[in-house]
């Protein structure tokens, strides 16, 4: 799988690339982006600046023509993993050699002076619950008697969420009105959330997909993922308690949901492969449909996820973003294959451009904890920041900022840029 | 409300409209055919044949033109109930005057002869769960100690449903395989549902709608209603219990949904709104942003839902489909005015072409449930058919018709046409 795009080594003829905490030439992520001038079209983020793709579509193969030419992603995701591959080592090629340059600059555009969109129409957007440590500390808190409930090491917890109410990080998120209930009262009210709340997921960006009634086996399942994104699964903790049994969280998260805009792809994610940790001693294995060994041996990405927080305060103070958590994406129960297969085992469809979130991943300790319900035990504890304020939930005018940081031995190390957005107050 | 296009005794050129049981001139609804000749296109029924939108653009008002020129009903919906109006009022003018019948009778194709597409491209697909009684007897069995949960009767319970495997009416249904876990195994296995079931409901296309942030008031509900259809939502009981704990169905249910093709315009259903049936005492009142007297005065419909059920042998045999059930859609707790409202509550924004379902509208007794696990009571009181067979879940070869019909004292009658679909093997 690796080629020469991953080399270390590589070195890009825009400056701002090389030694890029995000978009060194080793990651050429996608995105959809405008300009001053012109319309929604497809880029590509290299160091501090965009390369305008429908721009240099002659230099591209023939076979990424029409994809490249969409004011949406849709239609690349829907490209083989083989012309994926071509166009990124197309892209690599002519942005390392500086032969190139005096053609493909002028297409640049400076990220700072654009702006970002949504890469693509999502179909349907389906959000997991496979961060075991989270899964355990929310479920003792909804569930004290009975946090890790039977199915969890069997089934891919999953539910489908909510595809009109996905933005591209920096759209503000209104906080949400909704029924809550106190465990003393006796009925409901409605009215702003109290306990509004941030969820670090790491997001999946489907490619080809499959068509009804037709599965997807565990062996091809990497095939139908085209990248990745960071995914805030903003989430109304009093809202969720009211109302999500029978039948799953509804309002409590379907106001709003960000994503980071760049997609990285599954191309270059492939130096980060790792083996799926091993499932503790006693936990049952994967059944027949959810296990292949190659998937078992690098299905899972080393990647470090880091939530920030800054308060109107803090930046009205020049105070930095303060970190809230570091841990990493291999504190995943399932393997993104596996929640894949999962998805398509009954017959449902996945297309180009669907959306599937991981669920909120948090490592063992509370310094990778992924939302601030974990981190202040249900509000109990409260999070000091360096202004002297203090969170338990989100207040108006926090901005959540989460960041990703793909590394391995001998590899240049590639992020996922940023995923922000800033609360403002309800209607 | 109700105007000419109404008048019972109004009657069109087009014979087979006078009389018929569900398309006579008073109904009119519009869906996506293909004849023969052409591509997908908007067409409306009357009688036993198909009007041809486009062919007619220039009969109809300037402000619809666009609408009708598209191969979904998407831009249709996002009219508003104004310009929905004076498109069926210039329908329902030129269907009942004989002279203009010349012109139009070439654009009309028998029904017979076409395929019905569904209506629009689904946004979003959302569920509710608002049939108290379905409620009731399925959280009974699913929860014994507990069917009913406190929130129910505050909270109108909803969740997020898949829209890519929505499929209109004669879309043959692959049996799903998933997990299910009997309650005395130790694991679970994988393998073809044995608990197939159908789920009677009705589907609730969404007009204009809103923008992300901004609510929808309980006054101004039912202006983004568009139309109604049938809809049938498989559900795999075995999988479902095993899998919903505690995010709500996923596998269960996303592997097909069957609507009825045709759209019934909330202006056909005007002379059917009926006053919503008083909550029984001592049930609270809903909150206030669910209330409104004029929805509690007229915010229900008088729709009488049937299912019918014919197996392979009944077809062979040349028996007719035997009745399942039969019972009001008034059976509803909540009124779709609510629904609509308090899935925007939170800001969620709602578009052109969602479709909401009510979930399974069951009557309070045995001969109006609307799925089988209600009638055969989980699987313990088999349903005998005419041919000696019986029945506690599908069979592959089973199919499953749902009919509605909308009545009122001195209107005539209007039908929905059928939903309906027959179950294929696993693969």
């Amino acid at each position: 799988m690796i080629d020469e795009t991953h080399d270390p080594a590589r070195t890009s003829w825009v400056e701002s690339a090389n030694g890029h905490a995000d978009f060194p030439i080793q990651n050429l992520p996608f995105g959809i982006f405008s300009a001053r001038e012109g319309g929604r079209r497809a880029g590509v983020a290299i160091g501090d600046m965009i390369l305008d793709l429908p721009a240099i579509a002659d230099r591209l193969p023939d076979t990424v023509q029409d994809a490249i030419a969409q004011p949406t992603l849709n239609t690349l995701f829907a490209l083989s993993a083989e012309d994926r591959r071509l166009l990124r080592k197309a892209l690599s090629a002519m942005l390392a050699d500086e032969r190139h340059g005096k053609a493909i600059a002028p297409h640049l555009y400076p990220a700072a002076e654009c702006t970002l969109h949504l890469p693509a129409t999502i179909g349907d957007y389906t959000d997991f619950f496979v961060g075991i440590h989270h899964a355990t500390n929310i479920g003792r808190q909804f569930r004290p008697e009975n946090p890790l409930l039977p199915n969890y090491k069997y089934v891919p917890i999953g539910y489908h969420g909510r595809a009109s109410s996905v933005r591209p990080s920096n759209v503000p998120v209104v906080r949400p009105n909704g029924q809550r209930k106190a465990p003393d009262a006796d009925a409901p009210e409605f009215g702003p959330s109290r306990r509004l709340d941030y969820e670090l997921e790491l997001g999946v960006w489907i490619g080809p997909g499959n068509a009804l009634g037709q599965p997807i086996s565990i062996g091809e399942a990497g095939r139908h993922v085209a990248g990745f994104c960071l995914l805030n699964d903003w989430s109304a903790r009093d809202f969720q308690a009211w109302e999500y049994q029978p039948l799953g969280p509804f309002l409590a998260k379907n106001f709003h949901s960000t994503v980071s805009p760049w997609v990285v792809t599954a191309e270059a994610m492939a130096p980060f492969r790792i083996a799926q940790p091993p499932r503790p001693e006693g936990d049952p294995a994967p059944l027949p449909y959810l296990f292949d060994e190659g998937d078992q041996a690098e299905g899972a990405l080393n990647l470090r996820l880091e939530v920030f927080l800054s308060s109107e305060k803090m930046r009205a103070d020049g105070v930095a973003p303060m970190r809230l958590s570091s841990g990493l994406a291999s504190n995943m129960y399932w393997t993104i294959q596996q929640i894949v297969t999962h998805h398509a085992s009954n017959g449902c469809n996945l297309s180009p451009g669907d959306l599937l979130g991981t669920g909120t991943i948090s490592a063992s300790t509370k310094d990778g904890f992924g939302s601030l319900i974990e981190i202040s035990a249900g509000g109990k504890e409260p999070v000091p920041l360096p202004t002297g304020e203090s969170r338990t939930f989100l207040e108006d005018g926090d901005e959540v900022i989460l960041r990703a940081t793909a590394s391995a031995e001998g590899r240049a190390s590639i992020g996922f840029g940023e995923c922000r957005a800033v609360i403002t107050p309800a209607p």
